[in-house]
C-alpha cells in the first residue's frame, strides 16, 4: 500500500479559503445556497483548482462540478451548497478532501481519481436536488419545476450557469463514489472516536396519522364522556416505546417531531390530532417491523378511547447499505490514521451517496461534529479531525490501489 | 307551599321572540355579542315586557338590565348576550325564565322576585363582564379599558346605551339569586335526568409549563443522546393520569388542550414543548393536592430525562358552593316538577351566579343540552325539558316563600 503525498496544510487553506465564499460573519458559518453568487463564485474558483491539479474541470447542466482524470477512476467528493444558515463543513470538507486526494493521485502519477462538487444537496429545489437527477430519482424536465422558497424555479435558476453547463456525465466512467462528511450528530462527539466507517445510510419512514376525537368544553364534560384526541396520542407514545425495545437496536431511532392539536386552547378538549412518526434504521426488515407496530398500535388505542384515525400516505427511503470492498478500504484507512479509534456507524442523515448508489459501489466516512451541532453557523470539527479524516480516506483510495 | 301560575307557553313565546335578536338563520342559531346592534335592540323589547309585567326596568353603567320590585327581593335571571356564533339557550334561558317567574310572582301578588340580564357574560370584553364589576372582580374603570376582537374598548362600547344607563344598584336590595342555565355538557343527557341542582360551581387552575430539551437531527440523534421535550410531555400525561385515579372523583375533569411543540418538524427531535393542564373541581382541598401531583410529576420527569422546566404564572379561580337554603329550594322545586329525575351535579362552567356570590347567596339549576352542545348554533334542548325547569324554578320561589 503506497501513501499519497496528501498536503495537510493546503487541504485547510483550500477549505477555508471555500469557507470564505459566502461567510456568514458569525464564528466559521456560511451563507452559500445553491445557485447564489457565492455558490457560482466559490465553483468557478473550485474550478480553477482543479484545473491547477491537472484535473478537467466539467460542470453538468445542474451545476455539479466535477475535476476528472482521463479513463476510468474512482470518484470522491460531496457538495459545496451550504443551507441559507450553514456551517462551513457540511459537504465542503468532503469536496476539498476529494480535490485534496485527487491532487495528491495526480502528484503521485496514480491511482486514478476524480473528485466532484454535487449542487444543491441542501435542497433549495428539491431534495439532493443535482445528485438525485444525476442518479435518476427524478428527471431534469421535472427537476425545472420545482421551486426555491421565493419562487424561483430550478429551470430558471439554472440559466446563471450559462456557458459554464455542459453535459451529464456517463457514471460508468466511475468505478466507486467515496463520500467523506461530517457526522452531524452527537455520537463520535460524545461516546469517543475520531472516526466513524459507515455501514448503511439509513431508511426513513414518515408516517402521518390524525386522531379524531370529540372536541368539548374542558369543564362541562366528564372524563368517562370524553373522546380526548390528545390523551390519545400521549397514550400511543408511550405504549410505542414499549413495544419498540424488542425490537430495534440502539442505532434505531424514532421521532414524534410534529404535532398539532385542534383546536389547542386551554379549555377545549382536543377533538383531533394531527401528528407524524418518523422512524430510521439500515435494515428494511427491521422498517417494515416497526411500521407493523406502529399501525397495530394506534389502531388499538384508537378503538380502545373510541377515536376515529386516518393515515396519510407514507413516505419512504430505503436504506442504502455501503459496498463492501470500499468500505473495507475505508476500514482499512481509518485504521491507519487513527488506530483503534474508529467505528463503524450508520450514518443517520442523507447523503449524495444515496443518489450515487443507484449508479456505482459507495462508501462514505465521517469525522466527528463537535456537540453534534450542524445546519448551525456554530458546526464546526478539530483540524486534527479534520486531518486524521483526510489521512484516512487517501489512506483508502491507496487501499483500492 | 303555593303554586305560582306560570304560563309555558307564555314564557316559550318570549324565549323564541329573544331567539329573533340577531337569529343566525342557520337552526336556531343567534348571534348576539354584548353591544351589539341585535343585543341592544333586544334588551329594550326586555326592558319593555319587564315594564309590561309590572316591574320597573333599569339598566346599570355596563348595560346589566333588571325587572325591579320595590323592595328587598329575591333576583332570578342570567345573562342574554350571546357568543358571536352562539345557541338560542345560553343565557336567555335563565332571563326569560326569570322573567317569567318574577311575572308570575307579580301575578299572583307574591312574593316578591325580581329579574335580570345581565351584560357581556359571553366576554366579548374581559370574562362574565357585566357581573364580574357589579361584583367587584374588576373595577369599571379598568374593565372600560378592555378591548374586544375588533379593537373597540367597553368604554367606547358603553356610549351605545346612551340616556339608558343608571346607576349600579344596591346588592342588599336582593336576598338571593337564581340562575338556570343548560348544561353544556353531556351529564344529563348521556345519563338521564331531566334537571340538575348545582352542588358547586367548579374551581379551575390553568398550569401552563415548558419542557426544555435539546432541538436536534432525528436521524443522526441516538434515542441514549436525546433530550425530547415531547417525549416528556407524553410520560408527563402518563404518569398523571395514573397518579390523580388516588384523588379525584367522577365529577373532577382534567385537560391538556393547549400544546406547542418546537420546531414541530418531522425531522427534528423537538427542543421545547409549551403546554396548559387545566383542572377543576368543586373543592379547594383537591385542587390543591392536584397541584402538588402535578408539579412533583412534571419536576420528577424532567429531572429523569434531563429536560429544563419552567412554569407560567398560575391562573385559577376558587370554587363557589350554592347556598344551602337556595339550593334546599330548587332540590324541592325539582322534585316536584320531576320525580326521581334530577340529580345533583356540579357546574363545570362559569356562570354569573359566580359573580353574584360576593354578593348574596346563589344557587343554579340545569336543564339538558341535547348532545351537550352549546356555543354553537345547533345547541338544543326539548320544550318539554325547558318547561319542566321553568316549573322546578317556580317550585323552588314558592318553596322560600
Amino acid at each position: 500500500m503506497t501513501t499519497l503525498p496528501i498536503d495537510p496544510e493546503r487541504f485547510l487553506a483550500d477549505l477555508h479559503m471555500l469557507r470564505s465564499f459566502g461567510a456568514s460573519g458569525t464564528g466559521k458559518g456560511v451563507c452559500r445556497p445553491a445557485f447564489s453568487k457565492a455558490d457560482l463564485d466559490s465553483r468557478d474558483w473550485l474550478a480553477g483548482r482543479m484545473e491547477e491539479a491537472g484535473l478537467r474541470s466539467h460542470f453538468d447542466p445542474v451545476g455539479s462540478l466535477f475535476g476528472l482524470v482521463h479513463g476510468p477512476s474512482l470518484l470522491i467528493g460531496s457538495h459545496s451548497d451550504s443551507q441559507v444558515e450553514g456551517g462551513w463543513l457540511d459537504g465542503a470538507l468532503g469536496v476539498i478532501a476529494g480535490l485534496e486526494v485527487a491532487r495528491a493521485a495526480q502528484e503521485a502519477g496514480g491511482p486514478p481519481v476524480s473528485c466532484v462538487s454535487f449542487q444543491d444537496e441542501e435542497g433549495r429545489f428539491g431534495v439532493t436536488t443535482g445528485s438525485a437527477i444525476w442518479g435518476g430519482n427524478i428527471s431534469l424536465a421535472e427537476a425545472d419545476a420545482l421551486q426555491g422558497p421565493d419562487g424561483t424555479s430550478l429551470a430558471e435558476a439554472r440559466k446563471a450557469l450559462g456557458a459554464r453547463a455542459g453535459a451529464f456525465l456517463d457514471p460508468d466512467r466511475f468505478t466507486g463514489f467515496l463520500e467523506m462528511h461530517i457526522e452531524q450528530g452527537p455520537v463520535l462527539d460524545t461516546e469517543g472516536g475520531s472516526l466513524g466507517v459507515v455501514e448503511a445510510i439509513v431508511g426513513m419512514r414518515n408516517l402521518t396519522m390524525t386522531l379524531k376525537g370529540a372536541q368539548n368544553h374542558a369543564g362541562t364534560t366528564p372524563m368517562r364522556l370524553r373522546k380526548d384526541a390528545f390523551q390519545g396520542l400521549a397514550a400511543f407514545t408511550t405504549a410505542l416505546n414499549d413495544r419498540f425495545r424488542n425490537v430495534v437496536t440502539p442505532a434505531t431511532v424514532w421521532t414524534i417531531g410534529h404535532v398539532e392539536v385542534h383546536p389547542n386552547a386551554h379549555a377545549i378538549v382536543p377533538g383531533e390530532v394531527r401528528f407524524t412518526l418518523q422512524w430510521r434504521d439500515g435494515s428494511t426488515d427491521r422498517l417494515d417491523r416497526m411500521e407493523e407496530i406502529a399501525r397495530d398500535t394506534v389502531q388499538e388505542i384508537c378503538a380502545e378511547r373510541g377515536l376515529g384515525l386516518e393515515f396519510a400516505p407514507k413516505l419512504e427511503l430505503a436504506p442504502v447499505t455501503m459496498d463492501a470492498r470500499l468500505r473495507g478500504a475505508l476500514e482499512q484507512g481509518a485504521e491507519a490514521a487513527a488506530p483503534g479509534a474508529w467505528r463503524a456507524m450508520p450514518s443517520g442523515a442523507l447523503h449524495d451517496a444515496t443518489n450515487l448508489s443507484k449508479l456505482m459501489p459507495v462508501a462514505m466516512l465521517f469525522v466527528p461534529s463537535i456537540g453534534g451541532i450542524s445546519h448551525d453557523f456554530a458546526e464546526d470539527t478539530t483540524e486534527a479531525d479534520l486531518v486524521t479524516g483526510l489521512r484516512a480516506l487517501a489512506g483508502a483510495v491507496s487501499a483500492l490501489g
